[in-house]
This record gives C-alpha cells, structure tokens and sequence, in this order.
C-alpha cells in the first residue's frame, strides 16, 4: 500500500531517523528531540506528501473527534434528515459523525455500540431506544457521553418530539371533522414515539368525548408493510371512520388497503399520518400529517452531546409539532 | 474526559511507567521493551479498563479500516439502501463504511474528500460523480483506491444499472400502450444515470417509430420539485400522452401537477418512474417503475473497492434492469 500513499517508514527511510521517532514528530509528541531533527523529518514528510493522521492525533488529545450514530434504518427518511442534521452540526464543530443502522435488533445494536466503544469514539446519539432499555442506562450511568434523539428511554437525556402533543392534535383534528369510529395504527410499543403519539391520541378522543375502542387499537411495524398489515387487521373488526397511524410509512401503506377495498381515503375514511415526510403532501390524496422540524431535533442533539462532551449536564428536549391538515383527513387545505 | 474512559495516562500513574512507554506498549510497538513492564502496563490497562485503540492500531498496519462512502443526499432511499449494503458487506470483512451527503455539490465533495484522506480512510466509494470528472479521475491517476457507484464516469470503475437498457424497457412500454407523445423528465444532465436513462429511451422510442420531440425533454432536479417544475414546464409545450421521469421522486411530483390540472394518470396520460422505491407500488395510483437490485449495487460496489484494496483492478459491473408496470401506465398488474 505504500505506493498509493506516502507512510511513516517513506519518511524514515528518506531521513534515516526510526520509524518511531518519526512517527513522534509528526503527531506532535516531539519531546526530548532536537529541533534539526523536527525540522528535517517535517521537510521530508511534505516531501513525500505524507499526511497528518487524525487518528495518531488522537492518541494524544484522548479524542479521536468521532460520535457515533445509531438509527433504525439510514433508509428511513425520517431519521436520515436528523441524521444529515447531526452531521453538518458536528462538521462544523470538527468532528465527523458516523451513522449505523441496527435493524430495530437489540444485540446487534448492543453489538455495534461496543464496536463503536473499540473504535473509542467520543459520544454516542441513539434514535432506536426503548422505553425501558437497562443497556444504555448502563452505558449512561457509567458516565459515557449518551445522547437519545427521536425516542425517549426512561431516565435518560433526549431530544424528541412532543409526540403526546402531536397524538392530541391528529385527535383533535378528527373528532372536528368528524370522526366518530376512530381507531389507531399504533406502532411497536418499545418506542416511546409510538406509545406517546399513540397515548396522546387516545387521551384527547376521549377528553373530547369519542373514546377509541380498544378494539381498535393495532400494533404493527413502521414501515409501509406494517401499514398493511395493520389496516387489514382493523378491517376484519370493524368499519371505521378515522384513523390515526403513528407515521407516514404506515399511513400509505393504509391506504393502499383502503383503496383495495374500494374505500375513499378522505370521504368514506379519514386518515392522519406522522412526520410529514417530503412526498406526504404529493401523493394522489395528500395526507395529513404531523410535523416535527426534523432538521431542528438533529441539531439539538448534536448540541445536547456537545455539551457532554464538554463536561457538563444534557438537558432533555421536546420539541413542539404542528398538524399538516390535508385531503387524506377530507381538509381542502394543501401545503 | 478521565472520569469518563480511562486513558493512556492513568496506566501511567498506576504503573509509574512514562505515557510514551505505555503508549508503545498498549500499540503493540514494543521493541527494546522489557517483559516485566510490558506485563505490568497490560495488567494495569486491564485493571482500569482501557480499551484497545482501534485508531492507533492502525499506525502500524498502515490501514483505519475505514472506507468513505460520499452521497448527493442519505435522506434518498435510493443511495441510503446502496449505502446500507456496502455498509453490512464491509462490516463482514471488518471494515466501518463512513458516509457524507454531498448534496451534489462537487466543492463540498472535493472537499469532504480531502478530510477522508485527512482520516486515512483506506478507500472511497463515490456515488455522485459527474459524467466528466477531472478531480476524480486525478484521484484514480494518483492511485488512490476508488470505485464509483450508481452514476460513472468515463474511464473510472464503477458499479451501476445499465441505465440505457433501463430508459428503453421504459419506451418499449409506453409505445406498446398505445402512447405516441412521449416526454422525457431527464433529470440534471450531469449524471450518468439521468444521461443514459433518457438516451435509451429516446433511442428506442425513435427505433419503434415514435421519437421524442426535443421539446418534449425537459431537464430538471432528482426531487419531488424537480418532478413538479419539468412536468409543470411540459404542459406549457404541449400535452404528451406518456411521460417517463429518470427517477420515482420527480415522477410522483409529476403526478401531482397532473392531479391539480384535472389529468387522470393511468388513463389521459402513462406515467413511468425509475428505481422502483418501497412506496411507488403503494400510491394511491400505483407508479409504474424500472426496478434495479439497489442491495446488490451496494454489495457489487464493496466488492469492487475491496479488489482494489486487495491490490487488484477494479472491472465496472452494470446491473440488469426490470419493468414493473402498475396503474399509472395503464397497467393492471400490480407488485
């Protein structure tokens, strides 16, 4: 590999000085050496075009300037947005942010924190905790440097939307147009995403005097399969006419059944959906939806690590959401 | 940081040894060190628990192992599900794919490139290169391990759809339902993918009698805006009967503008998409699409990156395209 890139032994060899006093020289850790010899093993190396390692200078500042990122899935639009947010924040502040997806898999999430710990990153922000998650209170109680961000865990510092907000205004939103039968997409209940939105709905239907039925209350997956599943299951309970699902993923695959059985999103059924995804608004009957300012929650949870990193105590955050009404919830408002 | 990871220095204090000797100790780089101490600086590291620094192993193996992974956008499903693969095929040879968004522009990519070099990756894997790309083709010259993916670039290894087999399934489909204005929404023509799609279909849409008016080729953005402008800009030129957008993004922002002007897709106009994203089969009009194994793209692409690395050529590899024809063509069939 030599002949791609100049090493420390091109630069020894071109010097005569030991691998190891240059490598001293160059990462800066010159102590107890000349300066004709800093000098010539510092010419020779822009000779050869050797370049800084960042990781050698890592071993001195105890840093290496990474954080480690932790999503669901990267192809999930939702968390790719706060991740591309943490990202520009952490270049800014030098530091390069790194992004895994744990398939929602508990061990294998474990398995790659441990990875990231071996890689001795600085800081960790994780977008697949649980409700409840003795793993990363573990981590967290052992004074590494933890941040979630989209989901909560019990006891642990985060940054989120206000999801039981944001299940009350779809509530809300329902019941005025409405809705009178309303049932709920409720999501997998280890994440509090889920359980809030979900929790948030129910609470303001029934504070507003249209309690849902627990009948009409699925659990299924995120994703657009999930969606499917789930509305199919609610069909062979009942006949509703408003539905909540926790996100937009699920929402579409919702309709798809719908429209399979010859009902109209919009007239003969209701549907809100979550996050506000960017082609949310473009699909044939627009949804509506709930927004977060996802861009926003990426930024205050690299900012929430930041001040970890620098010693000092994170502070959860919740951050406000507003409802996108659409023709999915038979609103003529578009966006 | 102490109190939060044990550090070179605290092996120090415990063992009374100097950092620089514990340092050479805990990297391996041993030489003219007695047994004794390195013995009891690895029992001291292993009683206040440091770990093994990945970053300064690599000083002596000359390799991070570490790829950079550079993307127009990770919030795309399309570069996030290559991304995804190349990440779980190079965590298999015990590799971590890094990835940055580049939002399409080359400085910011150049730039972000010069970082990578900057950490010492060992190999890059780029998918927004353009159709002529000097700075990475000096990069290739220089030697530097480096394989394209998604879009190519003339004489760099890549790994790809074969785009112009794609656009012409495209063509083949809309003239055999009946379609004899056909447009093109060919994306920004910088890229390969957008270049060779809309140039295959043109061509075998003209090999069937039926060739596409260059008024009829409207340059615009990959995005849902992109799709909403071309198709906007289209109508002010003429009605097509069948419309075929380099990507599913701007053909689902085409849909939209034809919504709004009372259109019905499927029926008054056939509209074909590109990449066969997880939602297009899920619309409320089903998105016809030209469908390529993105998981395998992303497999291909590590694969190529790891001869590379392995001291080998690269060969660039073109994946095989499949229609998927649905409602938005006329098509009954659904997936």
């Amino acid at each position: 590999m030599t002949a791609r890139q100049a090493t420390l032994r091109d630069v020894a060899q071109l010097t005569g000085f030991h691998v190891s006093t240059v490598s001293r020289v160059l990462r800066g850790d010159a102590a107890r050496i000349s300066p004709e010899t800093i000098a010539s093993v510092e010419a020779a190396a822009a000779d050869v075009g050797y370049r800084v390692n960042r990781w050698a200078a890592s071993l001195r500042s105890g840093r290496t300037g990474i954080v480690g990122v932790l999503v669901p899935r990267i192809t999930d639009i939702v968390l790719a947005t706060v991740f591309e947010a943490i990202q520009r924040e952490a270049a800014g502040h030098g530091i390069q942010a790194v992004v895994n997806s744990t398939w929602d898999v508990i061990d294998d999430r474990n398995a790659r924190i441990e990875n990231y710990r071996a890689e001795r990153v600085d800081g960790l922000i994780v977008a697949d905790a649980r409700l409840v998650d003795p793993y990363l209170r573990g981590l967290y109680d052992e004074g590494f440097p933890l941040v979630l961000v989209s989901r909560g865990s019990r006891g642990l510092p985060s940054v989120t939307g206000d999801d039981r907000t944001g299940g009350a205004l779809a509530a809300a939103h329902l019941v005025d147009r409405g809705c009178r039968r309303l049932a709920v997409l409720a999501g997998p209940s280890y994440a509090t995403t889920a359980a809030h939105r979900s929790a948030g709905f129910r609470a303001e239907a029934a504070r507003r005097g249209v309690p849902v039925d627990t009948t009409f209350v699925v659990h299924s997956g995120f994703d657009v399969a999930g969606g499917r599943q789930g509305m199919t299951e609610l069909l062979t309970r009942g006949r509703p006419d408003g539905v909540f699902a926790v996100n937009d993923f699920s929402a579409i695959g919702a309709m798809g059944v719908l429209r399979e059985r010859g009902l109209a999103v919009g007239e003969d059924i209701a549907v809100v959906g979550y996050n506000d995804m960017p082609i949310s608004a473009e699909l044939s009957v627009p949804l509506s939806s709930v927004r977060v300012d996802l861009e926003q929650m990426g930024v205050a949870a690299f900012a929430a690590l930041n001040e970890v990193l620098g010693g000092r105590q994170a502070s959860s955050t919740r951050l406000r959401p507003v409802l996108m009404p659409r023709a999915s919830s038979g609103s003529t408002a578009t966006s």
